[in-house]
């Protein structure tokens, strides 16, 4: 099996290094290049998102709430909290019936420095439409309230809109219902564990799929990539970069999943360490392999800061970076 | 070669693990315990402090400008910023008629995350000698004072400071001062690469040292234990806790050494991907082992959130945490 590495560097030298596992899959779940573990069963995480959105569109609750390509790109979104993020999570809300304190998740320091570092400064206290999920869960309390759910644990096993999302999770990935590993996420919302492979397969689908409410929320992610992350992260830089040739979305503790829809391709793949910071090295140098092999375009211009983010000493100064080592292999 | 891993456990699943390299030697480099590879070449970064601060000591300085057992325990540390450190620092500077703009090291936020938000809510503008080696770069103007060499560049490499620190750096670890890998630290010093194992001896050498220099640098270190880190952090807690059994010392991206005098033994781990929150769980499953195999006393008391830190969701629920599997083998 390929090894690919994520190696940080100090002076010219090797200090620490993050090991990877990648499955590159087709729509009819072949495996097409891998690293590491393709196999590998670890959390989905947010990376999920997409997915967990779908009965959200599916089942008439978007439309009923009038939730446009923005209101879906943000319930696919692990988002900065930017004031933007926040406004439009409230307005879903709104639109549902609901309130910020039906909310199952907790706040927390914006992803973006400089968003949390303001908020700090101006002495906010931080609420739920702080979480960076708080697009998605907003979509999920909008498809109780459509179904007439009791609201009440929305986000936890068990309750209705968590049994209808597994359902979906299930036939994206191919994978038996009970196959699903169930575990609570940051953001107390159930998240979904299984293979590599799979997850990269129901990416693959979600690229080229005329279901149309993967349509629906495949072109508002495209349409509105500074709503799926925000300022400066890597899911927005990257969208807008590729000019709708991947789609793609970072889950926590390293992984992260892209469709590449011209190759009928999708990726996923896990910083074994869960290093957040290897993710996006990692996933730039799979999608520009796989585009080479492919013979695919992918514009790239801009995104160097991703491909090989430097680091520095504590006066600004560039003391190595996090650069990719090893290769993907063909199955 | 035993493999020894923190993992990272989420609703009773791993779903991240990171890998350790350990060496555990004799103060007469015998290898007495490993995991991974105890012949890992990494950078020391501030698991040397102990030995970058020899010469000060050693030179006379510490004794010219009336460093006693806080300051020399100021020179060892990573500290967090703290009111005391920050004070402490500016004090050595003024004793040896240094000013604050002379240091080397850029300024960070702090290590503790209270004392950094306090500063951000106040808006105080950091300067150099919140930078956590603040206490070391004191050390080293000093010296360079006491010498009569122009303090200009004394934290690059090929200034009189650095290369009487690399002297006592090849004496204590046994390598030809050529064999030790130069880079820059995150401060600007000068960090050596080398392997665990020379990383160990050093330690174990430095635990039951009769040199006048190293004993009260030692005897510092275990009577300031909250000046080598501060509130809350796992050197300070540790040796607070261990009572005189151990002198520990943490370095950026997940190292962590330590001298067991009663045992004559040293220990130095790496944390491959360098991840700062695995090194304390793992230096205390090293160190719990060891004791138990040389029957010595090593009193826990109180240190269970640093042997397997929990993790929380974004309601403060605990969701999992960083545990030790695997395990040492006898070399």
């Amino acid at each position: 099996m390929s090894t690919f590495v994520i190696e940080s560097t100090r002076s010219g030298f090797v200090e620490s290094f993050h090991v990877v596992s990648v499955a590159v899959v087709s729509a009819e779940s072949t495996l097409v290049a891998a690293a590491g573990d393709p196999d590998r069963v670890t959390f989905w995480r947010s990376a999920a998102k997409p997915f967990q959105s779908l009965p959200l569109v599916q089942d008439g609750a978007a439309d009923r709430y009038g939730f446009g390509p923005r209101e879906l790109a943000l319930a696919c979104a692990s988002h900065s909290s930017e004031p933007v993020h926040r406004a439009l999570a409230m307005q879903m809300l709104r639109a549902s019936g609901c309130e910020e304190n039906q909310l199952a998740c907790g706040p927390h320091p914006s992803l973006s420095q400089a968003v949390a570092e303001e908020a700090l400064r101006a002495g906010v206290a931080l609420t739920p439409r702080w979480n960076n999920c708080s697009g998605k869960h907003a979509g999920m309390l909008a498809l109780a309230r459509h179904h007439g759910w009791d609201p009440t644990g929305y986000a936890s096993a068990g309750h209705p809109v968590q049994e209808r999302i597994q359902d979906e999770i299930a036939k994206w990935t191919g994978l038996p219902r009970d196959a699903l590993v169930k575990g609570v996420d940051g953001c107390l919302a159930v998240c979904f564990g299984l293979p590599l492979r799979a997850m990269a397969t129901a990416w693959a689908r979600f690229g080229i799929s005329e279901d149309p409410a993967a349509r629906r929320l495949r072109e508002a992610m495209l349409a509105h990539p500074d709503l799926v992350a925000g300022k400066g992260r890597a899911c927005t830089d990257l969208m807008t970069a590729f000019q709708g040739e991947a789609v793609v979305k970072i889950g926590a503790e390293g992984v992260y999943c892209a469709a590449l829809p011209r190759a009928r391709l999708g990726v996923a793949l896990k910083v074994e360490d869960g290093d957040a910071r290897c993710a996006a090295p990692a996933l730039l140098t799979v999608l520009r392999f796989v585009a080479e092999q492919q013979g695919i375009p992918l514009p790239m211009t801009g995104l160097e800061h991703h491909a090989e983010p430097r680091l520095f000493n504590t006066r600004g100064e560039v003391v190595g970076s996090l650069r990719t080592a090893g290769s993907l292999g063909f199955a």
